[in-house]
């Protein structure tokens, strides 16, 4: 364990405990045997195995214990985890295995959990979103009319409201809603290609096999594969990072009204000094910095990882496995740091004069 | 003049004449003027002044031949050109000089100039990803049912039809189109927020001009200012770059299958060597390549300028003058390179069997 | 555990196993404990305690078994271990623990326990260098005089020798060897500025304490702080990357003399598919490219790490401790990763005819 | 004309003059002559031409006008302009045309060219980093026993000395001359591979007519080529990037101390306002930032560009024309932007008390 958001330390400021829930390896785990499960109850629905006994199958790879050490072993050998846990799938199975993984191929299933992980995080974003906006609709009702210097090129302008300010705050959370809402329909959609995503090893079953799938694993179904053309991903990021960005000039913001001189606003918690006793530092309002800065970095990789060579590039797939699970960790630790600090708020601007 | 859109000879391989000239300097310019002759005319148009003013003031803001020396040198010394262009059209102007650039700041004016830009580019980006979509329709008519070898990870897969291949290259278009669709509210909007963005110097009529000033310059209007908050503009830039990268996935496919012993394609131009002269070299399909990773790696620095302080922050807003008419020249020389290299195909895969 | 270089499956991809053991919270923790063990040790030589108590209180500060949960929940309050980590060792050492951690602050300790971990690491970076150096020298004597075609812009250009391509590989490899060697002393170096950076609360001892410390923990001895100045780390990432990138040009190399067709090396290893048992997919060599594109990502976050404000950047500086240590994962993994792909090299070009 | 740094009003903000000159179309044709020229001289040293002749030849391309819009149209076919270089320096030669580029290809001009680029700007780099350092040195000396309150996580600390501050903005440009002086010797380096880098159509003379055109262009000479290694320019592309940072560091320092309430600077110069004509903008201050920001992202791309396919990969090399001459000049603009912007600060942090 040693990165920021899995440390037995630093997880305390970085991590978000339902995010981290939500990406852990068990669900994943568990969204890859749905995933063959689907498949299996499929092919039976469509009349290629005996419904009984695709009903069979699909229970019991569901239930499967998967064994960590041979995927682990199996990763290292194939670049992905689904060749050995196919081959523990069919060995649990006995008769009747070849319906496990029946043509569908590794991107189909990793893809396919990333959908699954995605509609989970997507809820999760929607919540948090709605949650901080109304946070700061309840600084607006408690502060809104106190009054604050304006400053542009960060030089004192003109006097506005804490509204005005918070109105710059809470504005792309709505957008931001918005976004998600259009979006959400070119993310959680299953992938069944087979080995170089035309979907032919099912056919003429194809169709109807993604879309028994898509309904009982609650994803849509999209027309073709979408194996080697990674749009949607790079989209997910950008929202994902236009999210953290959006909060992180919050807390540029309230990083600079706490200064001493400047004096806008006050805040309950904040964080101690080993050398200085009496300071309390806005450790919040500059985390929401660090990740909007993180966030930026990563969209990048994202978008080089679109040159996807031909059916299928291991080298721009595993650039997505490295950046995209951090990214979502990293927005949600965002949304829910600043729901925190602006809960810490006590003090506003200036109060009118009575 | 030298950077790679404008330079005497790169500009040969790097640019596209309709994007350099909606995004040229004359072209800002007169958005500005535009701006300043809405702003005028919406003056007029609320009561504030004569109506006949005016629109003698807007009418002659749109004809002024602005000073672009002044301006430079306004822009050295005040960070924007906008102090300079107001001082030049209040001196022309004489008597109701006050009436120009009235409760505006220099903000409003170089984002509404830009949403004006955009709205021009849009149309641009809408002409051709349709114009690609439709050529490489057009190749699949001629060569769809030819025969290719699946590749994933690099390696011969299994058959697959020469319209599978296509179709990773169309299908993200047509995604494109939509977001585009889906996005242009949310850029080609008005700016109008004064000099702290609330819009306070033009109360209580500011919403009213806004409204006027909109429909003049056929933009949308916002409910307030987006002076800080700019999170359509980095998901713009986001749009860019996915266009670039799911052209450079074409690209990349195309160098691919140009390479001899793979020869599955076929190039009726191609760039020469200088010291091979037998050599075809596919240099635009590596140019969507290049153009590909260039915008992935600005796309970045749009999104560290949505940390944005306060009411306006100098070091964000000029790194997006950096960077986004950049990233716009390239993807639209992205899409018209993409639309040249696929008319020069003139092999695709193998023909099936008579 | 969730990213990738500490997942229960995808570390059999991406983990280095010594690299994420000099990377590990327990040598971090050794080094911080090894840092407050010096200073007190140093108090006494300079005179400040007497020099049993302080070796007293340094033995037992390096023996001390911390309590991570009590760690995490500072950090969480704190945006820093160090707070809870010095109350954890003042409670330890009871009378005279005010020696404890004295006229330092959390940054202090942070960056010095970060510069023994860039030690250790340099040492591994130095060996991996030169062992696939060898590796390469290795294949250049059993296959250097075998012909390629040489390919620019990705065709068919003239014919040289496998040992000119292995040249590109190899050259960089030696120029590392030496950038490692003329950034070593500006990195491995300790950090004693106190809280504020200008080591005021030992003076006038600061400096004579300061060499005192760097003898003890081998680290060399900056003239001042580098709380603010983060150059040597924005270029120690740099040099990261650089690795990466050029074992990144030879993993592409591989994936591309490795089609079929082109056929140009032969792998004793390489992945399985779920889908099609007869493919071997050079995993190794897309992981290289991967990991080269990981890193290129990456460097641009440690530079926006360099806008540091005033004294201490609380935000630039967590952005590092999100960013440089996967880097460093990642270069050891690439290093690890080539040198087992070349070993794996059983045909490399066209024998000479004999 | 129309990105920031040859924009006709914002090249007010963006631009340097002498960088321009640098890096100007103009000079880059001098230095692609200067390289054709110095190859047909030491065709003659070597003896394979009469030594009058070569000079002869020689001496014309370096006087000759070269065709631009000729050169345009061969860049847009070839991708590069070099082989519409030398037909219109053939036709121009006549007689013995063929000692023109012998041997050469376009990649050893193109580099060899930015080579000499490259170390006119270090010579620029050496002279604005030797003239920034004592600018700084001169504000010590007239406010170093000032005092100023030192900030850690943007909270006040403890008072510090105006001194101490400096030293955080001037240490990393000696490190930084440092650094340069270690990397010149790995850019300034003439390239002379031939069409597949390997220098075989000039054997057996290759090297030694490397060493002859090396000292006549004043570089340096590699052992080979480096057409597919550009760690070198990636590594100099970080130093750019380092400079940038380090000095964005010294603007936000200027900016958080320009601002009311804190008020701890004053500038004579300063920006002014469209709306808010009592304003004083830290233009300069700013910019700092947005260039380190504009290096931070570019750094990127020059990382990925290392993954550089075979003998020659077109597209990475072109991402390098597009990125690299635009982080120089931004690197040169900040180094004399900082100068300038030191020279206005007319008053920083508090005298002492007498």
């Amino acid at each position: 364990m040693s990165n920021a958001f899995d440390h037995p330390w630093l997880s305390g400021i970085f991590s978000d405990d339902e995010a981290l829930q939500i990406w852990s390896p068990d669900n994943q785990l568990k969204h890859m045997r749905a995933f063959e499960a689907a498949l299996a109850r499929a092919l039976g629905r469509v009349g290629i195995y005996p419904i009984e006994i695709a009903d069979d199958i699909a229970d019991r790879i569901a239930a499967f214990p998967v064994d960590l050490e041979n995927l682990r072993r199996g990763s290292a050998t194939d670049g992905v985890p689904i060749p050995a846990l196919v081959s523990q799938l069919r060995a649990m199975i006995g008769e009747n295995s070849d319906a496990v993984h029946k043509g569908a191929t590794s991107q189909d299933v990793l893809d396919s959990a990333l959908a699954l992980t995605l509609r989970a995080f997507n809820v999760l974003l929607h919540a948090r979103l709605t949650e901080l906006s109304e946070t700061i609709e309840d600084l607006s009702r408690r502060f809104g009319n106190h009054s604050l210097m304006g400053r542009t090129r960060m030089q004192a302008a003109l006097p506005i409201t804490v509204s005005d300010r918070l109105r710059t705050w809470s504005h792309p959370l709505q957008t931001h809603l918005k976004r998600l809402d259009q979006m959400r329909g070119r993310v959680e959609l299953l992938q069944l290609g087979g080995p170089v995503g035309n979907g032919t090893p099912l056919a003429p079953h194809t169709a109807e096999i993604a879309i028994e799938m898509a309904t009982e694993l609650n994803l849509g179904s999209a027309s073709g594969s979408w194996h080697a053309t990674r749009d949607a991903l790079a989209e997910y990021a950008n929202l994902l990072s236009l999210i953290s960005g959006s909060v992180g000039k919050m807390g540029q913001d309230i990083c600079l009204m706490a200064q001493q001189g400047v004096d806008e606003i006050g805040l309950s918690g904040g964080g101690g000094s080993s050398a200085m006793p009496h300071k309390q530092n806005p450790v919040l309002a500059e985390l929401l910095v660090t990740l909007a800065r993180f966030n930026a970095t990563q969209i990048s990789g994202m978008h080089h990882a679109l040159i996807h060579e031909q059916e299928r590039s291991g080298a721009a797939w595993m650039l997505e496995w490295m950046i995209l699970p951090e990214m979502a960790k990293a927005t949600a630790r965002s949304l829910s740091a600043a729901s925190v600090l602006c809960a810490q708020i006590n003090r506003l601007g200036a109060a009118p004069p009575q």
